[in-house]
């Protein structure tokens, strides 16, 4: 691409049409895409062909947790790239090792082994597989407001609308409600009470599903793409007592919130729940080189003991990845990145979203912890009707899409979700950036505001 | 591990201490395994922190095609980490664009948008779903000798034992048997009558399946785990040909044989096939960088046109992986490393290990194509008894593991599946190392002779 160096316009051109033609691109109508040519990135920022930068309120797909090309992780993939990039996974490796050792010195309680995988949905599809084994139960529990891949296990565990297309493939999986005081599912006055009905429900659905049934209860510890769904304060302590009582498994899907950006190495430290299986992803090498992986505790490890494990993959702890994952931890602990991300989310990012909802009708709901949070946009503050219908598109999602470009026009990616804004920069953003960034929602907050009834 | 870096033995020791603690293996019982600590790797071999080196005659899983840390692609990884390591799969981005370009002009016939993944397991996922999409019908046909991932449709797809214990997940998969004249279900005398009778098996199954229920056929082109199963010359094509009648889409899994490993880029070539889906991964960066896909036909892919396609993954087309592809793909044209597989295997290998076939009663049958070899070790010549029972452990798996250590004593690294030794070194191997491999596997041949009846 040298010869396109010199004129942007025909180096993004180039781009594009190789895009439209060869690329087919997750989630999507092909032909009603435009992707945007994306010439670069760095920190919190990445920039087109055409001069716009963009202040990236999404962290890719809330993965960057250090930001776009940290000097210190880039150099380790390129010195880790000169020495030995790949071996085959049953292999020893200093990196591997490492990189293992980092991760479970950091996962709650007990947890200390480590089975790397890819990314996340394979996390999730190892962590239901050993669950199942463990206990010899068939069936997986898991909310409707939910992501956790896109494998034929994982995406039928999903909750949300990217589960629908995908409905014949697995059997075992049965959907329950969370707890979401906003939109309580069980009439609850107060969060007290959304929680103790929410673990009734919970309680009552695993009696009438049979307990001798269930192998797993699966959670995201602070639910993600379904809207920054942060439980209250004895939800998870009580599904822990819950899968105890029962013999469940319980397994925490980290992989949107590990790694900082709750404020907290993993966001299970908030309610000091210990699960049984943890799964984690992106933020582990901040997306630079795919990995993800289960954290396992010691008495499902013991099933494994001297008992194949019937799972396995290629690529499990591939070297390159583990290098990028023990040189995004040790960057992550030197410069206090999660330290950060509590502090940006206590000092700038609560109080400036919380100012924007005093000035924005729209604005039904502020939630969040640390660098993850979630504006809940409605059409009505006293019905709390959403600014768009579930699972809207076309028409339909009209204000979210104005509210969108209004956003990207101000120069600020942001990350949309039914009829939410998710503010997730990354953990390590700057305060002048924060500053920024909240300015530019005000901004297209009022065209929200305009949609309102 | 600077201080380490003067005492190799203290390294190795501080390796595996490590790996025993935290990383949990692939398809392993863990405390049965004692993982070799390897300290470095470069073109064919590899090397421990003892001193030995390894001839690599297993590619590590079949994987690199290109041998470990090519020069020219180690160097266009390190220069895409300085440059951009990730952005997310929604835009479009110069080496996400180039490296479908590139695998688009190579995958057989019309195959030209190309949807990328992690690995090999999520190319199956996903070309399984898009057939089932695509044709609104739920089952799926894979033979009982295939190896297709251990996600959960993946892993009920694939024939071979690494299923049990995986049984309970998906619905929809139906097996068959497909041609292996060696050991013929079918009870034919020659290739001509195995292919006719497995085309034959092939479409009764078809038949009492019911067409309007069946989405899909996937095969390996050659099968890779189940022991390098060439088919016979006119058994792709009928497979098409049935396919076609009966509105079926037929799915190539290429994970292992595409990029060069046959002598081709794409096996489908050896049989002028062209599949209306190819999965893809190992090869594609030679496991630089984790990286699959799925390369889908026109009528496919306008089935997703202005219809949402209901699959996706946060790094579809990882941007270091997609660099590791153009660098790979570019060195493999570069070098004619593919035409040095197809001259490997026709000159050296192939002649090769049918001299050792003469020598050693205990090889019963030599098969394979390119870099991509077999040797079916026997019990008995004529019975062709296997030299141990399928999915053989313990001390029924002592003749394979007594062979294994002596190719390793020699100082070969080899791939043990079952009752089979597989012949798969990287497709750019020297002469001298073919030759120094087959002089090994002389050696530990007598080893597997001494076993026989």
């Amino acid at each position: 691409m040298n010869a396109e160096a010199h004129d942007p316009a025909a180096a993004r051109d180039a781009v594009k049409d190789a895009d439209r033609k060869h690329v087919f691109h997750s989630w999507s109508a092909q032909e009603l895409i435009d992707p945007l040519a994306v010439a670069g990135a760095e920190g919190s920022y990445f920039w087109d062909y055409d001069g716009n930068r963009y202040l990236d309120f999404s962290s890719a797909l809330v993965y960057t947790n250090i930001g776009y090309q940290h000097p210190k992780v880039t150099a380790a993939v390129q010195e880790q790239a000169a020495r030995l990039c790949t071996v085959a996974p049953g292999f020893a490796v200093d990196v591997r090792s490492e990189a293992a050792r980092l991760i479970a010195e950091r996962t709650p309680g007990d947890l200390d082994k480590i089975f790397f995988t890819n990314a996340g949905a394979e996390a999730v599809e190892n962590a239901v597989r050993m669950a199942r084994l463990h206990t010899g139960r068939p069936k997986v529990l898991s909310t409707y407001r939910s992501y956790h891949g896109a494998t034929s296990t994982a995406i039928n565990l999903t909750g949300d609308a990217r589960r629908f297309g995908n409905d014949t493939a697995t059997a075992g999986v049965v959907h329950f409600w969370g707890p979401f005081a906003y939109r309580s599912p069980f009439y609850a006055a107060t969060e007290a009470e959304e929680c103790e009905r929410a673990l009734r429900h919970l309680e009552d659905t695993i009696v009438f599903e049979g307990p001798q049934s269930i192998a797993a209860v699966i959670l995201e510890t602070v639910g993600g793409a379904p809207g920054v769904l942060v439980p209250p304060a004895g939800y998870l302590p009580g599904v822990r007592e819950l899968c105890d009582r029962h013999g469940i498994v319980l397994i925490l899907d980290e992989v949107m919130v590990g790694f900082g950006r709750t404020g907290t190495w993993f966001a299970a430290e908030h309610w000091d729940v210990v699960p049984d299986l943890l799964c984690f992803a992106k933020g582990v090498t901040s997306g630079y080189v795919p990995l993800g992986g289960v954290a396992i505790s010691p008495a499902i490890a013991e099933t494994f003991a001297r008992r194949p494990y019937p799972g396995g993959l290629t690529y499990s702890g591939h070297v390159l990845a583990c290098a990028a994952a023990v040189a995004t931890i040790n960057v992550m602990a030197e410069e206090d990145i999660v330290g950060r991300s509590a502090r940006t989310g206590a000092e700038l990012l609560g109080p400036g979203l919380r100012a924007l909802a005093e000035r924005h009708p729209s604005v039904g709901e502020v939630r969040g912890l640390g660098t993850f949070w979630a504006l809940e946009l409605v059409r009505d503050a006293a019905t709390r009707e959403p600014l768009v219908p579930y699972n809207a598109s076309g028409a339909d999602n009209a204000p979210m899409a104005a509210f969108g470009a209004a956003c990207r026009k101000g120069g600020l990616w942001p990350l949309l979700a039914g009829n939410r804004v998710h503010v997730a920069p990354p953990c390590n953003i700057e305060a002048p950036d924060v500053a920024k960034g909240l300015e530019i929602l005000d901004e297209a907050l009022s065209v929200a505001d305009a949609h309102m009834r």
